[in-house]
């Protein structure tokens, strides 16, 4: 069958759904949800998120240059779901969502206690693509609830339950399991003459 | 339970695994397996992928400014890992997986037939982050199977099996279920006042 050529008027299928925290020059915090977020590079651990340019929280990340990503699990879904919908120019939204914020350790920004992962980040380059923006930042710090970590102190996301943001239907998913690890037969590792 | 304070030696935890595919000056294609690939922006369509600056894609995509993301079902996973382990410098992957080539259309790489969406990329930004670079590209053309198309024409996912990788012990996974769509109450629309 042949392929059929659709408008490109969405791109690639998943992406983490994840909890952006920022704060103002004064330190008060605000929340909002992300559904364009993934990872940058390795080494130095770096993220991107994608942030319409109209929303209060660009605001405060490009003024400071700091956010932590959080990862809410499946059962805050109705607080990503409010965080998304309502601007942090109008409501506290740690006050209304009852979402509590934790001291981060190098940045200003709170990490939210029942995100059971939170990556402090700094930002390092600023792309204005279009109706996203996108914040390409480095991970300086990562916290973790003790209880999702596996025997080797890594986190294991089959310990609790992430969400998963599937694109063009715009639909909420869940993980399913494990197939298996990769399998890298020579490695292409960095200074091997390949 | 308190938090947890981890070394930051890994970031986000999940991204879709795909086929990159790019071209030498000649129109010899290489396949090469990201796992650092997400959306940028909604629009322009845009994705960034994360690719070491040692493998012979990235040398393709930086000379032409070009690829093609191609998402591989469960079904690839074996030559997945293939086209990760071993440099297009050395070997034909296609001859070698027997994957078919098909001509895109505003792209010299060719999309891969057995992967049931392909979108054509063109090079916007590249950053020159670390052990990845990210090249952010807008997506001038997406090809889908018919028969993963849902009645309104999009991409359902549900119809077939791509996978996901995972953070940071590096496992592929599927997606489970969908959980429901998003609820915007508000809605932080471009010009909205808020």
């Amino acid at each position: 069958m042949p392929k059929k050529l659709q408008d490109p008027n969405f791109a690639l299928y998943l992406s983490p759904v994840v909890l952006v925290t920022s704060a103002d020059e004064a330190g008060k915090p605000n929340i909002f949800t992300v559904v364009i977020a993934g990872m940058a590079c390795r080494k130095p651990p770096m993220v991107a998120i994608g942030v319409h340019p109209w929303v209060y929280s660009h605001s405060l990340i490009k003024a400071a240059g700091e956010f932590v990503i959080n990862i809410p699990p499946q059962g805050l879904l109705d607080k990503v779901d409010y965080c998304g919908s309502v601007s942090g120019r109008e409501v506290d939204k740690f006050a209304e969502t009852g979402l509590t914020p934790l001291p981060a350790t190098k940045v200003k920004p709170p990490l939210i206690k029942e995100c059971p992962v939170n990556y402090e980040c700094v930002v390092k380059h600023t792309l204005e693509l279009g109706v996203h923006h996108l914040f390409v930042a480095e991970v300086v710090a990562v916290h973790t609830d003790e209880e999702i970590l596996d025997a080797d102190g890594r986190i294991d996301i089959g310990k609790f339950e992430p969400v998963a943001y599937v694109y063009p239907r715009s639909e909420y998913w869940t993980l399913g399991e494990p197939l298996r690890k990769p399998v890298r037969k020579s490695g292409l590792r960095k200074g091997k003459k390949e």
